[in-house]
């Protein structure tokens, strides 16, 4: 680990500082904020990348002062920062670290909120550029949205520049989505709108780009011609925690299936960008996007699933229904599986299995792809008994890496032919540690990269292919599954029905 | 590890066990018997596959009885044996062990030899089937062939088989080839004679034909248009031992890179066989050692290198010249690498670059295909600054495997790109033990099943390839090499001069 706090010496290449600036934080006392953000400001500030002038502010409805919530700051930071702790960056840090005490309907706080900027740029030379995090609920939105414009602060100028950000969800459907979008871009200019799905800042997920077009390798069989089909899974354990209220309205497929799952696909079957820009990646995944073909046969192709009572890691698990906040009936999944297509030359006729529930055996998200069957084995039927498909699959999470299947001769005085795997952990191969996905976010807002961020059309062409499979779930009753089981029978049978099986990861 | 002598446990299918039949080993005496052969045979009977009658005779000029020579083969066999020691099996074995005394030009001891295979016909049940293991300098090949001959030993009929097995080198040229395939098919019918290669005996080798043939990954990126050049190494860090007189006729070019190394050249270029049965193999074997193309300038595609004194593992080791039994000017190589094409619509323009050496810094058998360029790479040029080439080695030996070369990003906040690798160890993923290459090629002799034994017809394929090559160097000195080195500096000039370079194993 380093301790020259201008340059970290794990990153080869010397990496961009962005300009004098400010991140505003709304909603500085919730959970992300104190968990994640805190911790990426320190992390970044802890390797050198964040500028000289850098000013945080929260804010809140709580009664708090600056010092407060520098202290709060800290130990929050502290807790969950991912570089050793140095209280000589945290006390520089700390300096310019501000807070506004109001609420989203006070006129006055948003106006010490614009004032205190200004005295920012002089005091400690920001330079006017800021960041806006919303960190809040999506139903206030319009009112902070507005209060910024009406203090003049969303707008960037040729001498700064103001940028919002935004957490999923991004409405619950393509209206809703739309009405958002519009709103959000009433205010700030569309190339100024940061939208996090924080997958994307996963180094699997940048990775995945990288195995695809940096190598020869797996381009020439990434295709239809060679690909049977592809697998995609963000799997947890945990159940709902406490966000009952939540989820009771957004359910499996709103709150992953509509982002993470479709943006993986995205990423997984796009065509190569130009170029690794921003505006190149999501052309590519916008394409990808709008060629979505949902299931004609949604009642076999369309799976939800909620987890009952059942057994995970040695303990009971109370079902979704008994969940505190849950209704008694809900109707809201805690799983989905769909089987969805890309309407390309490169993938026409490849089904992209995607599935997503909680109270699932164990945590993973990965993207495997099987490939067909050779044609011809040259080998006697009894041979390759026990060879399946070739696989590739990127694991996002844990254990990031990539794994290959394939075939091999077992030893012995027989021809006789069995799956293996070679592995590549990236933990293992890597001196370096992944920067967590909020700090390299968090970054690139702070640069203005917008690579790793959908636009607003692709948040809409992804509620496009969910409201058609939402209009169908709408008039029916999740299928239930046991905790500690991988979902319901009915996914099972999705595939079975196809002669294939869910990966066991 | 099994107890039963009747079914190895870790071979998932049910082997064949030969028919009944004996073993007659020419030169038993000789090292190969002894660290090889009689282990093998050990080998086999401790897995059950051997048959019940079965018979080893061993030949010599030594003048030993029965019971001498079962009790240096069972000492060879403890000392040599792969599997765990069992008495009991060994014991078995040794009731039908016979030792003939005589030389080769003894009418008496093969006149016994003969009736004594009767005998056992008789006594042990061994069906008259017998396989003549020729041990012995190819110079001594006509005198003990003509023997057989003479006594009737050499003819199958429709009740028994007879068969022959041949050590390499087979010949030194194409026309000495020729004539010791002559005189071995007057005697043998063609059917009846197996050429040992022990490289093809190993594990990866046939590994390589599940990797290609099983798989559907690999094979579309097999060939020219996605492979920029094959790398195939015999590298070893010994020197010639006690082989003085032997290698003085015969150098590297004709002692590996005639058999060997050509042979791993045909299987890693062949073209998938109709089937996995010897004469499909072969065949497509013959049409690649048919379409190799030696190089038109062969002052900078043909090198050879003799070792001077030089350090290995922290010891001196002294130079080839200085070797007992090796003249003071010798022009023999110790040291070949060459540059071959195979002239075939897969592979036209690949450079198949082959190399094998003595007192190299270590000892390693692979086939590493370099695969070409992305033809557009959509990073900026300093994200690829650290990418190679793809690469799929193969590893022979040690540590059999399979390793892939591909770039991956960096973690951190930019993009860099940087190979990593992912290995499959054979060792790690079966538990299954390999059998020893002697072992398998007995047993596949007993069994008479050719498939991975060289023809007639490859073997002169492969002169035709060295002939030009030795013609050439007939005229040259050997650039000199200091041991512990990887070769002389004009092997590193040959790949440099096509803005390749060798891999360093």
């Amino acid at each position: 680990m380093t301790t020259n706090p201008l340059r970290d010496p794990r990153d080869r290449r010397l990496p961009r500082v962005p300009e004098p600036c400010a991140l505003v934080v709304f909603g500085i006392t919730g959970d992300l904020a104190r968990k994640k953000l805190l911790p990426a400001v320190y992390d970044l500030a802890n390797r050198g990348l964040l500028p000289t002038n850098f000013a945080l502010l929260g804010f809140a409805r709580r009664d708090w002062d600056d010092v407060d919530f520098a202290e709060l700051s800290r130990t929050a930071a502290r807790e969950h920062a991912r570089t050793p702790w140095r209280e000589e960056v945290w006390e520089r840090l700390s300096n310019s670290v501000r807070f506004i005490q109001g609420s989203f309907d006070d006129d006055d706080a948003f106006d010490e909120l614009a004032r205190t900027l200004g005295e920012l740029e002089g005091s400690h030379g920001i330079g006017g550029n800021a960041a806006f995090y919303l960190s809040i609920p999506p139903s206030m939105f319009p009112v902070v949205l507005k209060q910024m414009q009406r203090t003049g602060m969303a707008e960037s100028t040729s001498d700064r520049w103001r940028r919002v950000v935004v957490e999923k969800p991004f409405g619950t459907d393509l209206p809703s989505s739309r009405e958002l979008n519009g709103l959000v871009d009433s205010v700030f200019s569309a190339d100024d709108v940061f939208r996090i799905d924080h997958y994307l800042g996963k180094e699997t997920v940048q990775n995945l780009l990288a195995l695809r077009f940096a190598n020869t390798l797996f381009e020439p069989v990434w295709n239809g011609a060679h690909v049977d089909s592809v697998q995609i899974t963000m799997a947890e354990d945990v159940g709902i925690g406490g966000r009952a209220e939540f989820y009771e309205r957004t359910g499996a497929a709103r709150d992953v299936l509509q982002n993470h799952l479709l943006q993986l696909l995205a990423l997984t079957a796009m065509e190569e960008p130009v170029e690794f820009s921003a505006e190149e990646i999501r052309t590519e995944k916008l394409k990808v996007l709008r060629a979505i073909s949902v299931p004609k046969d949604m009642a076999r192709f369309a799976v939800r699933g909620q987890y009952e009572q059942g057994w995970l890691a040695g303990q009971r698990a109370k079902g979704y229904r008994q969940e505190d906040g849950v209704a008694e009936d809900s109707r809201t999944e805690t799983y989905t599986a769909v089987r969805l297509g890309v309407e390309t030359r490169r993938w026409a006729g490849v089904p992209f299995y995607l599935r997503t529930g909680k109270r699932l055996p164990r945590r993973v998200t990965e993207i495997a792809l099987s490939f067909r069957k050779a044609p011809h084995l040259p080998f006697a039927p009894t041979d390759t008994e026990e060879l399946g498909h070739n696989q590739l699959v990127v694991r996002v999470q844990p254990d990031e890496g990539v794994t290959l299947k394939f075939g091999s001769k077992v030893p012995g005085s027989v021809m006789e032919v069995r799956d293996v795997s070679m592995d590549f952990l990236y933990g293992e191969q890597f001196t370096e540690s992944s920067p967590e996905a909020y700090e390299r976010l968090l970054l690139d807002v702070l640069l203005g990269d917008a690579t790793l961020f959908p636009r607003n059309a692709e948040v809409e062409a992804s509620w496009a292919v969910i409201d058609p499979l939402e209009e169908y779930w709408s008039s029916t009753t999740p299928f239930s599954y046991r905790a500690g089981e991988w979902g319901p029978r009915a996914a099972d049978e999705m595939l079975a029905s196809e002669g294939r099986a869910w990966r066991r990861p």
